[in-house]
């Protein structure tokens, strides 16, 4: 925890707008942060009603440059787009969530207003997470992008594998035949990643994951590495084979024959803020629905 | 649904008196299958205060030959022994749980008197599961048993783990090294094989799965074959390995180098009686908490 | 076996003749069925030179009305091509493979003489394979198509996952958040349904497997139902959702909300035609590498 | 690769001298090793006949303390042993295997004089890899041991399943049922974790898995966290549970209820020794048998 109380007397609002319950929420906060003497600023775009509230409006894409904190309202999806937004400027990025807990958006609404107190007046605790760098080298490099929970290559309008080949620090690692490949930061860990078999990374872990999509060949497991390594792609020729590579969901291009996708820890780092009794097992144990199992316990015939 | 109301005037009561929740719903039914005229039977060693309730005793092994119904009060284990109790003389089994939904016991203690009267007036729905017979043969048979969910050979009091062999219909499978393996009805499917990665089977299925317990070859995969087939499972030498076959969660015997599992379908079923709006998947996702999911959705970046 | 010998006095080739392996072998075949006095077929586009040989060519398509067997040579891929041409005629498929055993074709490049002379003199064993029926309903039914493997419905050209729902001979079974759903017969269940984490079935049992493609719920698992059972998926809206169903790899269409995908069981069968030794639990540890394992094994301490 | 020259002048060989294939290599070493004036150490208990080779005796135990190199010829087992015995007194092991390459032993019988004029001259990466420490508290400590693998609780004797609670860092992480935990450095993480479901770490990540063992719920997936984390184990009371703690496969004890299983990264690493073309992803792939599969190809049509 920051014992240090912070200013943060500029701080932009993003969010889906077009969903009821983020713009109510986002509403509330910008009331609330003018009467805490805050500039508030929004996106271009933002159609929310402020009245006579005295917003600032700016492209989203450099929101950043402008304030000092970003509060995100909304899923995990948005907060991977306001961290896309903060990381580059090194500014941090409080999340509210919608009503459900989020694994990175851990405000909920209902006490939204002490919380931002909270954090206006230094209560908070920061939480330094990785990003991934991806870029597609065709010859030149083509295309880039950041990503704070995964780079994805796989396959697209087939139904036919992939065949890829792994290096990772220029060894070769592995060809695989499969839907493709989740290579995923500690934050991703618990994203798409899990739904193919990868393993939970404790966020504070140096590491990313690389967990194959529906392997081919069921030895074909997930290898996790240490974040300083360069991971590379390449696609191996074969009819209709047809590869996309998507960055935190979002399409960063098509993986041709001949292409490199390079994966590396980005040089910045993203900063989430959080309540003071923040505590990552207890978002794991309600995301993942742990506790008292509620199936049939093996041989327990005197149950 | 039995159209044909039937009697059922004799009716053991069976579970875990030693548990408040247990004995308590046992002495409602009790008290309630007096006023309806029914016989009621426990089993000797049960120790409920039934005040001046007329009940008659009986070893609970032989509980089965003197009734018309099993009512079973408690979780599943106590499902599985009464199944055993029921399935030599043919007469089915009625599953009270205790609060939470059970895959067999789905009758709760909040309505059990109506839902008993349905049940006295044939409004149910019959449901019949096969069962397993387990040999374990030393050159003779040294050992027999039932089992309603699995048969198990797991290793035992050894951090070392077992190889063994498999053969379905006298013909080879695959030489395992693992932990063990377990043959589980499509009943067991939901319990402990389920753990072991093995699929669901739907109830009525005729058939029977093979799970590999921690298996050393990944590609070591459960496989489901017909009921009607024969299963061999035979212990391959080994130092240090130590193998146990355990039967709906009771030891059966050691399984030692030499001998001989033999697993095939029961020749007699178990019945179970439902209510008569028992629908098997509702229950699948209850037990299994499905639903709407509640972890971060994959590329789920305008969230 | 088949004690009686049949004639087959027409038999088709079919096989990707741009394969150098495939098309030496499509040459010895139709050399040997011409000195053994039958009549050879084969696809109009076969580009393979024949020399002096006299072959009939004739529609793909339509090949299975003019023999009495059709001759698969290549991969499982073939045969499942061969199996489509094969089934409505009710006409058997003999598979002979590249080089590597196959699941499906089982004859090897090395003996085809001495097989194809076992199965035209009676020598093999029939094996009847189920088939489903895809049939995709958009107010009145759009498309439909018959698969040996596999019913798949996957997202498409996004990187979003699908929500979708799965019904049971009319039953409501889950709500389902993923990549896809495999619904696979026994002879799928060791191609994609495997690498989705669904069981093998073994290829006589009268059954189908659903497995989710990486599954947004962990505790959404593989089922086993009977084949008997009609399966419906439907789409649940959500931005930027696109699925397509595939069979056999072979695209049906896109699955848009509204529209019902119905599986059944095809009412054709096909069968395949195996040497007279064939052993599927042989096939099965070749395929997938059973045998002595190679990794260290767990708690190895004096080894 | 290590540029200076040492000189290993005394050495010491372990192995399970009653294969006698591992003998033969004892023998050989033996004889190469003083033939290149090394001074030979063996266990006390050794009993390969060596004729009139000058060869020394201590008791196993001791012998780290007596030499400045152990090699270890066997399986990954002896060089588990091996580790222990070397790592309190600093000395690197050099690991032989019996034909089949380990994932420790990492040189072939094959050409043994050769390797181990290599690393007499000077020739060799050195591995370093953390080791684990458990210590079982019963109010004081009542046993300790160090792990290379892993350290696993483990249901004991019961065919019915354990229910412990694991903390991290002093922070409650979850409350399991299934047949136990798998605790494993990168080294143990393609041992027995790999057969419980967890993913492979590279050697030098910084890291330890926490994988359950067949767990009852099925979101408890395996976890990934730093070495420097403290974990720890307690078993929840449950009628017949019987929890054994096991280190690389050697019983540490009893898990009563009320006992504290704690495990941390070992104050000392063990330095393995390889040859200099060493490659961590070579050996993988030929322990995991990647590489080509040999599966049907999932939509392969055409194929």
């Amino acid at each position: 925890m920051s014992p240090a109380p912070q200013q943060f007397k500029s701080i932009a609002l993003v969010g889906n707008h077009q969903d009821a319950r983020v713009s109510e929420s986002i509403l509330i906060l910008a009331a609330h942060l003018h009467s805490r003497k805050r500039r508030v600023l929004l996106g271009s775009d933002t159609e929310v009603d402020f009245g006579s509230l005295p917003i600032e409006r700016h492209p989203e894409q450099t929101l950043g440059s402008e304030v000092e904190l970003i509060v995100a309202v909304g899923g995990d999806g948005t907060m991977l787009n306001a961290a896309r937004l903060a990381a580059p400027y090194g500014i941090p990025v409080l999340g509210v969530n919608r009503g459900r807990l989020g694994f990175l958006a851990d405000i909920s609404p209902a006490d939204i207003r002490e919380r931002l107190d909270d954090v206006l007046e230094g209560r908070y605790v920061k939480d330094n997470r990785a990003m991934l760098q991806a870029k597609l080298i065709r010859g030149t490099e083509v295309a880039e992008s950041q990503a704070l929970n995964d780079v994805v290559v796989q396959k697209w309008q087939t139904g036919r594998m992939l065949d890829f080949e792994t290096w990772i620090d220029g060894r070769y690692v592995n060809s695989h035949g499969g839907d493709g490949l989740v290579i995923a930061t500690a934050t991703g860990s618990t994203a798409y990643a899990l739904s193919c078999g990868g393993p939970i990374l404790y966020p504070e872990l140096d590491a990313v994951v690389l967990a194959p999509i529906c392997p081919h060949t069921l030895s074909d497991r997930p290898i996790v590495i240490r974040s300083s390594s360069s991971i590379e792609v390449r696609l191996v020729e074969r009819p209709d084979a047809n590869a996309q590579v998507i960055c935190d969901g979002v399409s960063l291009g098509e993986l041709l024959v001949g292409d490199r996708l390079v994966v590396t820890r980005a040089s910045s780092n993203v900063t989430l803020l959080h309540p003071p009794d923040h505590d990552y097992y207890r978002i794991l144990r309600s995301k993942l629905r742990w506790g008292r199992g509620d199936r049939m316990m093996p041989g327990s015939a005197t149950d």
